[in-house]
């Protein structure tokens, strides 16, 4: 605990992956793939964790709601596909092993991150476990906040800070879009799904707020001093060296003090729920995580 | 007519377009510039205007279902912005005009591609003026129509045809794909909306699957003896030289008759509504069309 937990939720999430992107032998194989190869590279899942847990809070079955984990799950791996083209980051590297374009080319990279899109969403709509009414709000929560006004935002503001040395607000707004949109969907999305009330929802949202910025922060941190610092040098990475960071920002020390002080708010926010355990332990793991 | 309805139906979803991807003014400014660049650029809204029309012949008012009519542009739209990406079929030129990546760049076309995609889903899923049984139901055949099963399918067969010389069938099976699913979804998806029966849900599709493939072989047709022709051989398209078209395969005479032959076949599926004049209308302008 929180990891057992977190390891259920995962092999969930991961089984409903197999069955809504299921292997196909057709002409198509190579696609599907290349999809394969990025969504089960063995993330956390904390996403959709995330999004199980909301809804088991609020009420509901965890299980009813996976084609809404793995959908959002679909949606964080695309854009990681389509970040590492490249046109953008150009990241031949991706959690230890070669990044999408560079195992299948920059085409099939591109159409497997649209098609992934696409899955996400056909996977939420087509469920019949949830009622529509609720399927509706979560999904359009979902959307909102992975589009134009959240992760894409922020994804187009991480291009025009390029190069530039990026202000403390400029960039905790482009984390908080870039990074926190998604956990945000995760967790308003499960209250949502469940027919949560306002209350839930509020939680819901300050939690993921705290949650989101201090998992950014621990990252960047891990960026300098984890294996993936070795890793990055190694690769010829530079996501540790050109990019305006929290730590270049802010420095080692005072970004400790920042990721203590926004797990802390992430556990009060959490007290609106009496079974609060599992956020708050899952706040501290990824507070203390080294990879 | 249908040329006085096509251009209502139009107005009307250039209107809508306007109204779910508003001119933002903040440091997003330039996608939204890329987003409306390629999606107001004076397309026709076949689909658009065929969703309507299916909506109207099931009982429903056109203006309630234009936020799936915008969506579905916007899906269009993403999916010309991907396809005309340098790693993709590498097109600098898009309706006589610059191709997206040509005017932002390469990174922003990637973007702008995705953020129209899931901005497609927001707008159909925010959406209150039809009930979320039946949304829930147009929005899901929309993405899968639009998915790995469906257009994005076809862009991978695409892909994988390119340099060889395709037979007949992977011709037919490459462009019921990559053209005919979405027009597919625009017939079918519009009876959905409107809660059709089972009968308008099959006259739907055939009257989709015939228009779709018409429509194509009548592509194929202009790029050799149109406008287009003349525009792609100054600006070095290779679009009507390199690939495997309809007219590659049988020849100018016989797809001449082959699209007679289909819209006839669109013409008869039609039938089923008893107020069919638009339907058939647009589908004997389309055969006709000359660009």
């Amino acid at each position: 605990m929180p990891e057992e937990r977190l390891k259920q939720y995962s092999a969930l999430v991961e089984a409903g992956l197999e069955r809504y992107l299921p292997q196909e032998t057709c002409r198509h194989s190579r696609i599907f793939e290349a999809c394969r190869y990025s969504l089960l590279a063995g993330g956390k899942h904390i996403r959709a964790a995330l999004l199980l847990e909301f809804y088991r809070l609020c009420g509901g079955q965890p299980e009813d709601a996976l084609p809404f984990a793995c959908g959002l799950e679909m949606i964080h791996t695309y854009s990681l596909i389509h970040d590492d083209l490249p046109c953008m980051d150009d990241d031949d590297y991706r959690r230890g092993r070669l990044s999408n374009h560079k195992v299948y080319g920059d085409a099939t990279a591109v159409l497997a991150g649209d098609a992934l899109l696409n899955r996400a969403f056909e996977t939420m709509l087509s469920q019949r476990t949830v009622a529509a009414e609720p399927a509706m709000r979560a999904a359009a929560c979902i959307a909102r906040c992975s589009g134009l006004y959240g992760m894409i935002g922020g994804q187009v503001q991480d291009l025009a800070l390029e190069g530039k040395s990026a202000s403390d607000e400029e960039l905790r707004e482009m984390v908080s879009l870039k990074t926190g949109a998604l956990i945000r969907a995760a967790c308003v999305g499960g209250v949502l799904l469940a027919g949560g009330t306002a209350a839930q929802q509020q939680a819901a949202e300050a939690y993921a707020d705290a949650l989101g910025l201090a998992f950014q922060i621990r990252d960047d941190i891990l960026d300098v001093t984890g294996d993936r610092a070795v890793l990055g040098k190694a690769t010829g990475s530079d996501a540790a060296n050109d990019k305006t960071t929290f730590v270049s920002v802010y420095g080692l020390e005072a970004c400790r003090g920042l990721v203590r002080r926004l797990t802390l708010q992430a556990m009060t926010a959490a007290e609106a729920f009496s079974d609060r355990e599992f956020l708050q332990k899952l706040a501290e793991y990824l507070a203390r995580r080294e990879k």
